[in-house]
């Protein structure tokens, strides 16, 4: 349980293999972002169609709501929002950070107020592994504290020092949940520092030194920094990092973004932008990014992605579903997440595909190019 | 085409099949509304696992948006919602006499307002009829004169009148469309007279005169009046009715007026009930309407009706579903439309079966006291 081989690299880019309690991973792959134990307009029956293979959600927003106590009553995180597949769940702290309101942050956790009711609640390494462990996650990601990107060099190591010291209290209170059942669920830490070199070295020695470890994540990315400096960081984490660990990184991505993060060494990713664009019209294509609103579409009877396996794209026409986003119909929400879900998961399956067979190096270019349409991402 | 049989009759209430150019319809049955071309929240797949056999569709929706040249651009309403089953389409005119705007009657026609751009547009019998075509439904509606139901007995009987003076202009006109194509597409009429008893007859007498029909709906109910005078206006009409023509009431229903109305001979029923109750959290079962929403459902692991066989059902707890209603997720509008609709095809299957085996009568008192909690209907 919670192994991970890496079948084959083309430069530092790996297909692999990650067992987790609910199933089989193969990489490189995209999570679907399920915030509130559902993945925004999609089914489990959709997940699963689109060939999604885990999904990520969110433990601040579950903790607020419904609650993880009522989350364990119905079962558990799998059977309460009926996806069977691999979970991953993020420790609270990035939202709690991004809160709006009221919070504090001290040596013991970070005090907060419940967006839903307005509680004041107050979210701790060890609550952070409790709360993921009542949810029944196949990951549980570590609390970090989190500074902006743009924070001066002093405040980013400070925090990567309490970083580490949480760390090592998550790791504490997760190995005594798990002392009666070690395959239930297992912990990944947090790498941050920001786009310092120096300083993510640094997180790469404090994180592994508190190992071992079953996989890890890069944190603190595709968060407004520039993209070359996105590809420089990954670049200077990527070579301190164990083969045999699976890297999560955290947020990304957008098609060109991902793709360009899996020549970099990453494994894993998430983010919300193949639903949320969705839902406001954005589709993917392999000639980039389509506004389905646009007048253009009015009367086109082509689907918006011919090369696409989806229902979406087997099923209707760009003119229908125009139509629908035009007209508010529920349905275009789903019918379009549906396709960007899937464009994602099958990128990351040409990807693998092309990493196993040899030609990632020569394909990469060519599908960047068409997508973008020449320029660099 | 186009032929109804009667297979099997309880007192008047009778198990048919419909013959339509896209399939066979076997009744009593239940038609959601796809008002502007889709079902709200629901796709035509999901549509096909909930058993339906017949969706309507609306004519104005359609015509201000996208237009029925864009629909017919795109292969005709099927082809454009992907729904290869039989299609009805109502004139238009319930949707225009019930606008707030602006909208002017005389002999020729209807002059309205878009609800979308506002334009100035005028509905006649001849372009009612020319819509439809275009739309390419199975069954298309004559356009009728619409009175408010509580209207004089001078102002219900004149707009009789005139709506069989437009029923002989839609004839013409379908007729003369349909010349080359006569298996495309059927017309119905529409029977009016309010509650009148009296008006009621002669409604079906001017309609009878103007035929041969391969239908017959029954409209002016179900809006607003008390059930007793619909059931008295149902039982005035009804024998006078050929047997072997199917009977459409249009607008109903809710499970306990549908089954009433199946009671009193009528074959096809529409209504959005179960899909707009449905975004609303309230789901149908055999004891009654729930309201997901309630508190009482936070951590129930039970499915919504243990006795259904939609995927709703058969995959989410209460627990869950009023998680999604409460956190404000799109799944939850589509996960109890799905059951609503099901529901109701559900209870049309149970009294078609009921009357193929001769134990309607028995079967329905105990259905209605179960679903009510004892009171009448």
């Amino acid at each position: 349980m919670f192994e991970f081989t890496v079948e084959a690299t083309v430069g530092a880019a790996r297909a692999g293999v990650l067992t987790l309690p609910h199933g089989v991973v193969q990489t490189p792959a995209f999570m679907p972002v399920g915030t509130q134990g559902t993945v925004r307009a999609l089914s489990p029956f959709d997940l699963r169609a689109t060939a999604v293979q885990m999904v990520l959600a969110n433990t601040y927003h579950l903790h607020v709501r419904p609650g993880e106590e009522v989350v364990q009553a119905l079962g558990g995180l799998h059977r309460f929002m009926a996806w069977d597949g691999p979970v991953l769940t993020d420790s609270g702290g990035f939202q709690i950070f991004s809160l709006e309101g009221m919070r504090r942050v001290d040596e013991e956790g970070v005090e907060f107020q419940s967006h839903v009711d307005g509680s004041r609640r107050r979210l701790t390494p060890e609550r952070a592994m409790e709360i993921q462990w009542a949810l029944g996650s196949d990951v549980a990601m570590a609390l970090d504290h989190l500074v902006p990107g743009v924070a001066d060099r002093a405040t980013l190591a400070a925090a990567l020092e309490r970083t580490s010291r949480w760390l090592v209290r998550c790791r504490a209170r997760h190995a005594a949940l798990a002392a009666d059942a070690p395959e239930f669920q297992t912990c990944w830490p947090i790498l941050q520092g920001g786009t310092d070199p120096q300083l993510r070295a640094d997180a790469v020695t404090q994180v592994l030194d508190l190992g071992p470890w079953s996989g890890v994540a890069v944190g603190g990315l595709a968060v407004g920094e520039a993209r070359p400096a996105m590809h420089a960081t990954l670049e200077a984490v990527e070579p301190r990092l164990p083969r045999g660990l699976p890297r999560y990184l955290m947020g990304v991505g957008f098609p060109e973004d991902l793709l360009e993060a899996v020549a970099r060494g990453m494994d894993l990713f998430d983010c919300v932008a193949p639903t949320r664009n969705g839902r406001n019209g954005q589709a993917f294509t392999p000639d980039g990014p389509v506004n389905i609103r646009n007048a253009v579409h009015r009367a086109d009877a082509e689907p918006l992605d011919p090369s696409c396996d989806c229902e979406t794209c087997r099923t209707y026409s760009r003119g229908y579903l125009r139509h629908l986003f035009v007209a508010g119909e529920l349905l275009a929400l789903r019918l379009l997440s549906l396709h960007n879900v899937r464009f994602l998961t099958r990128l990351s399956e040409d990807a693998r595909a092309r990493i196993l067979d040899g030609t990632f190096d020569r394909w990469r270019p060519a599908w960047t190019a068409r997508y973008t349409g020449g320029s660099t991402p």
